[in-house]
């Protein structure tokens, strides 16, 4: 079955964008082979707040449909996307039955929580990059109750990023 | 000249304690040598709060010298301990030209805080526990502004812990 894979990078102290929104502190490394990584994927999930931050980045979409979560956003506004409002927990349960590619779960922290919740997120990986940040966005706000989760991989980048991924349980 | 280093265990989203100071999240890993981590210190450096939770605690000071930091604690009443009040981060500046094994900051975060931004905190080296709080009390709250990392050492234990040690920038 495909999974939903919450891929994001955070400071150490787990914040995954500074108190207004910064990724300036995000590290790229050179040795990461994107290109292979988006491969994996054919779907981006994503919050309303990421939609608007990946909106104005240079990457956009990466060539995946797009799924945004939101009540306020209107889906005539947004031909290129999927807007999906109240029942967003039933399409992710869809899409995860249905044959394709990795879902990308892209952000926000608060939305991750709620699928997390339902079970409906299989991974968490993390670029931790080599930053306190001392506060922003949580990578995980507003659990209800913990998650535990088992390593399955790790890297460790030149430039000082430890990539952890773990299955949650 | 000695280093002081904050080692803690953490979430995965970079909590030190549960909510309400819980610490049952934390895996014990047969791996790691603990007598030999202990020998590397001689001097315990902890805020009051971090100080009571290690009174109650079956390991205690573990030979070593222990420093509070507290305006309210008196020091007629905790004669095994050095209290320090508002002059702490002068004796830190004071222990780190001393001779001596290294400091083990224990806690907590807030504390880390100060002391990270007067520049008298070497490294901080995270057991990052295999968990998703998703609340509780933080790795470094309050930091007046970002911290950059060098990551230095890191090893991955069975039991699914990531050791990342960082020296602060």
């Amino acid at each position: 079955m495909r999974r939903v894979r919450y891929r994001v990078a955070a400071s150490l102290d787990g914040f995954i964008a500074g108190p207004h929104g910064e990724f300036d502190w995000i590290v790229m490394d050179p040795e990461i082979d994107f290109a292979a990584l988006v491969a994996e994927f054919d779907t981006l999930l994503m919050g309303r707040h990421t939609f608007e931050l990946v909106q104005k980045s240079d990457r956009g979409f990466m060539g995946m449909k797009a799924i945004v979560f939101s009540r306020t956003l209107r889906a005539m506004d947004h031909a290129d996307v999927t807007v999906v409002g109240e029942n967003g927990a039933d399409l992710v349960r869809e899409l995860r039955a249905k044959p394709g590619k990795d879902i990308w779960f892209f952000g926000g922290g608060q939305l991750f929580s709620s699928l997390a919740q339902a079970n409906l997120v299989d991974t968490v990986e993390v670029a931790i990059m080599p930053v306190l940040l001392g506060q922003g966005i949580p990578l995980a706000p507003q659990l209800v109750e913990a998650k535990k989760l088992k390593l399955a991989r790790q890297k460790i980048y030149k430039a000082g990023i430890a990539s952890l991924q773990y299955a949650i349980l």
